[in-house]
């Protein structure tokens, strides 16, 4: 059997009762973190469970999901994912090839930024399709996240960003980073969409008690001086239209007040 | 301080360590679960956390809204709420209500159908707004689902159903309920978008050992003895535009094939 287990938004208390007892009956635990931003310490987990997690490397994902596949025939294996595991297609692919050899597959779900961001007052069932900001690359520069902005705002819902990792250089996207490639994007093909003055939701550390929210306009939350966000993982959120019960909550939100701690 | 937990999506093994870990700090521990249809057993949780908590009945919200908000000014107070907290729109009033008493307000997040539903097979970023089919009522016939899956189709989009639950007369919409309600929908002011031919994936106790997650038409679906969905609670996904890869994953989900175990 192969059981894909969440560790949860942002650290090692973030995993379910269920998933701890999952580990503790496995015969085998794999951890796969690439591309992740999560901040945890597996050695904390395998201090609970008393199970060893071997944590596997990008570089021979397609071995390492042969090693996976082949072990799941005979044995109860593990595998640790970031957030609720299938959110990232990788996972899906293990589930897939796991079930064209007939292995019984069992999902434990975690918290996700997907429901988790609700965390900045806006309603869930507002939010449009999510999209991901990329760092640009040479003679790549997606503009896709303005087109989904610009989809959903016709529509009045808010949008989530998720900011891109770029594991290899160890760089995590930041709200500022964000904010300024989403107004390269305006200057390029934009119709007015994302500008300085759109007001936006700055989200850092969701999940963890030293987390950061700030509502204000682009310009604002860019400029370094007026709020820190620290250290990542970091999501960007632009509301489309209001509920007063929204804006009554990011009204607690807005910088240069103190955050919602 | 008040400290919202989650309970996660299924039962009492869905609430994380950190939420364990908060309920044995708090100084009083509640609990409301009014509206939802998690299946968890409360008094484990007491037994794991050596704390009394207290089931708040819907009857008096207001009521129960400004005792906890008292008590949070002096003491450590935790509110469980099934799914990730916030993602129903009375916590997040309980939280602006805290917020305007100057209360810390602190949530641990837990798994939440608005992620877990990627078990189905489809990316996550490729869903569109989620909306609630909701029971009829005297005068009363909602046909905005209709309306957000219209919607998401025409941008290729995935559309999640939430289904409705009726507490009060312990009714919780099944998969053949929401497909009939969209089917009334389609026939009284539909354009083709919901028929008996459009593919569906119905999908039951997500997160749960026994869950069933089947894809078919809704004609297949509705049909009884195709597939036997059980308890609830249910949800209902009408993909957009399918990738490859989605497809290949919900080809293990045909009915009347084996469901995924």
């Amino acid at each position: 059997m192969l059981t894909l287990i969440g560790l949860g938004i942002y650290d090692e208390g973030d995993i379910s009762m269920k998933g701890i007892e999952a580990i503790k009956m496995s015969d085998e635990v794999f951890c796969e973190l690439y591309t992740s931003p999560w901040q945890g310490d597996l050695k904390i987990l395998e201090k609970v469970t008393r199970k060893k997690i071997e944590l596997l490397e990008r570089s021979d994902l397609e071995e390492n999901s042969k090693k996976i596949i082949e072990l799941a025939k005979e044995k109860d294996v593990a595998v640790l994912v970031s957030g609720d595991p299938l959110v990232a297609t990788t996972h899906s692919a293990l589930v897939i090839d796991a079930k064209k050899e007939g292995i019984d597959v069992r999902i434990i779900h975690a918290s996700s930024i997907f429901s988790a961001i609700a965390e900045c007052g806006l309603q869930i069932y507002k939010f449009g399709r999510t999209t991901t900001i990329a760092f640009p690359r040479e003679n790549y520069f997606p503009e896709s996240p303005y087109r989904v902005l610009r989809e959903n705002l016709e529509k009045g819902l808010h949008t989530l960003f998720l900011l891109d990792v770029d594991f290899e250089n160890r760089r995590y996207m930041t709200v500022k980073q964000a904010i300024e490639l989403m107004l390269e994007m305006e200057s390029r093909t934009g119709d007015g969409s994302f500008t300085e003055e759109t007001a936006c939701v700055g989200v850092a550390r969701v999940g963890s008690p030293d987390r950061v929210i700030a509502y204000g306009t682009a310009k604002e939350l860019k400029e370094a001086e007026r709020v820190d966000f620290g250290a990542s993982p970091h999501a960007l959120v632009v509301p489309g239209k209001l509920h007063f019960s929204e804006e009554e909550y990011l009204g607690f939100l807005k910088i240069p007040k103190q955050n919602n701690k």
